[in-house]
C-alpha cells in the first residue's frame, strides 16, 4: 500500500527550543511539493494552537492553523462528539482553544499541562466534579520535562493524583493514544495503513502510531537516543537522520 | 498471653468532630485505672501534637502529650534514626513537631496532609529533591476526607503524584503501616502479641494492627459500618459497641 498521507511531529523534528533544525525549512517545502495530505501533530497544552502557529512563523516556518492538530483540540473534539460539558483544568494560555464550548454544569473534567494552575483548590474542584461520575479526559501522561534549571513536573503526576483519588483511569486523548492517531487519520479521510507518522519520541510518536495501525518513522533529532533503535527491532518502523531525509526516501 | 498494653485511636473512638462520644470520659478514667501502658495513636498531620492535646482538653479529655503518638512524630523518628535531613512538604501548623530537625541539604522528602500548601511549586521542589535519589516518606495514603461542603483531597493523591513522577514507592510511616505499629509497641517495651489496638477504621486500625502482629478490636462508633464486620470474619479481631465496653471486657 503506498503512503498517501503524513503526520509530522513538530518539536524535536523541525526545531529544538527556539532553534530551527538543519534541513527543516527544506523539509517543509518538500512536504508541500509532495501534494499529499499531512498534519502537524503535537501534545503541547501550555499554549493554544494560534500561539503554536505564531511561534513557528517567528522561526520562519510558515504553517497554517488548519495544518496543526494539537492534543487539546483532539480532546475538545472527543468531548464535543459526546455532548459533554468539561470542567477545564488547563493552563490559562490554552483557553482560546476552548472558546464557545459549554462548560456548565460540568459532567466531565479535561486536564492539560496546567503548570502553576495545579493548585490544591483547582485540583479539589476537579475532584468534586469527578465524584459525580464524570469522566476524566487528559492530554497525556508525561511524567516531567526539562527546564533550564532542572526537571519539572509535567501533567502525568496530576492525572495520577486524580486517578488515585477517584479509583478511575483517565482517557488519554493526545499521543500515544490510538484515539489521537485515529482522529488524525480520519481528518485526512485516509486508511491508517496509508499514513506514516514521523517523530523523535520513541513511545509517543513511533510506538503509539504503530499500535494504532499506522506506519511510523523515527528521526535521529530532538530527544532521539541511539538506544531507541534497539526498541524498534522487529517492528515495521523506519529510521532516518532527519525529517528531510525521510521525505526524500518514502 | 494476657494483654499488657493498649493502643487507642482518638477520632471516631473518643469524639466525632468536636463532640465527645458517650462513655468516652468514663473510658479515659478506666484506661488510667487499669495501670497498664497505653498510647493514643493518630494519623492527623494537619496539626502538631500540642494542638491535638489542646483540642482534647477543650473537650474535657485530659490527655498528656507523652501519651499521644502521632504519625508525623513517628515519621520524624523514622527519619532521625536514619540520620536523614527531610525536605518538609507539610501543613504550616505541623511545623512545631519538626523544630530542631536538620533539613538542609535535604536528602529525604517528608509529606503530611499539607492541604492548600500542595501548590505546583511546592510539589515541584519536593520532586527535585526526590530526583537526587532521596527517599519519599509519607504519613499515609488516604484518598479523601469529608468536609462540611463535600469530599476533599487528602494526602494520598499527592503521594501518588510524586510516586508516579519518580517511579518510586513512598515509605508510609502512619497507620496502617507495620512501621508505625512496631514503633508504638516498642515505645512501651512490649511484645506485639501483648498489645491490643482499638479503633473505628477497619483498614488503618484493625487490619493494619493484625498485619503487624498485634491484637485488634473494632468499635461500632465513628466511621464504623456494619459491613466492616464481614471483613473481619476469620481474623482474631474483636468487636465492641464502644471503647468503654471494650476496656471492661478485655
Amino acid at each position: 500500500m503506498p503512503i498517501e498521507g503524513m503526520l509530522v511531529d513538530l518539536s524535536g523534528v523541525f526545531y529544538v527550543g527556539g532553534d530551527v533544525l538543519p534541513g527543516a525549512r527544506e523539509a517543509l517545502l518538500r512536504l508541500r511539493q509532495m501534494n499529499k495530505p499531512f498534519r502537524f501533530v503535537t501534545n503541547t497544552s501550555r499554549k493554544c494552537r494560534a500561539e503554536v502557529v505564531s511561534r513557528l512563523h517567528v522561526m520562519g516556518l510558515d504553517v497554517e492553523p488548519h495544518e496543526v492538530l494539537t492534543a487539546p483540540l483532539a480532546g475538545r473534539h472527543w468531548i464535543e462528539t459526546r455532548g459533554l460539558r468539561p470542567h477545564l483544568l488547563v493552563h490559562p494560555e490554552l483557553l482560546p482553544d476552548f472558546v464557545g464550548i459549554k462548560t456548565s454544569p460540568a459532567n466531565a473534567v479535561f486536564m492539560g499541562d496546567a503548570g502553576e494552575t495545579f493548585s490544591y483548590d483547582n485540583l479539589n474542584a476537579a475532584f468534586r466534579v469527578l465524584q459525580t461520575g464524570a469522566p476524566l479526559v487528559a492530554v497525556a501522561r508525561n511524567r516531567y520535562f526539562q527546564e533550564s534549571d532542572g526537571l519539572s513536573l509535567d501533567l502525568g503526576p496530576f492525572v495520577a493524583a486524580l486517578e488515585f483519588a477517584t479509583r478511575t483511569k483517565a482517557v488519554i486523548v493526545g499521543k500515544p493514544s490510538a484515539e489521537f492517531y485515529t482522529a488524525a487519520v480520519e481528518s485526512m479521510a485516509l486508511d491508517p495503513r496509508e499514513v506514516i507518522m514521523v517523530g523523535d519520541d520513541l513511545e509517543a510518536d513511533v510506538l503509539g502510531a504503530l499500535d494504532a495501525g499506522l506506519r511510523a518513522a523515527l528521526v535521529r533529532t530532538g530527544k532521539y537516543r541511539e538506544s531507541d533503535e534497539a526498541s524498534l527491532q522487529g517492528t515495521a518502523a523506519m529510521v532516518f537522520d532527519n525529517v528531510y531525509e525521510m521525505l526524500l526516501n518514502i
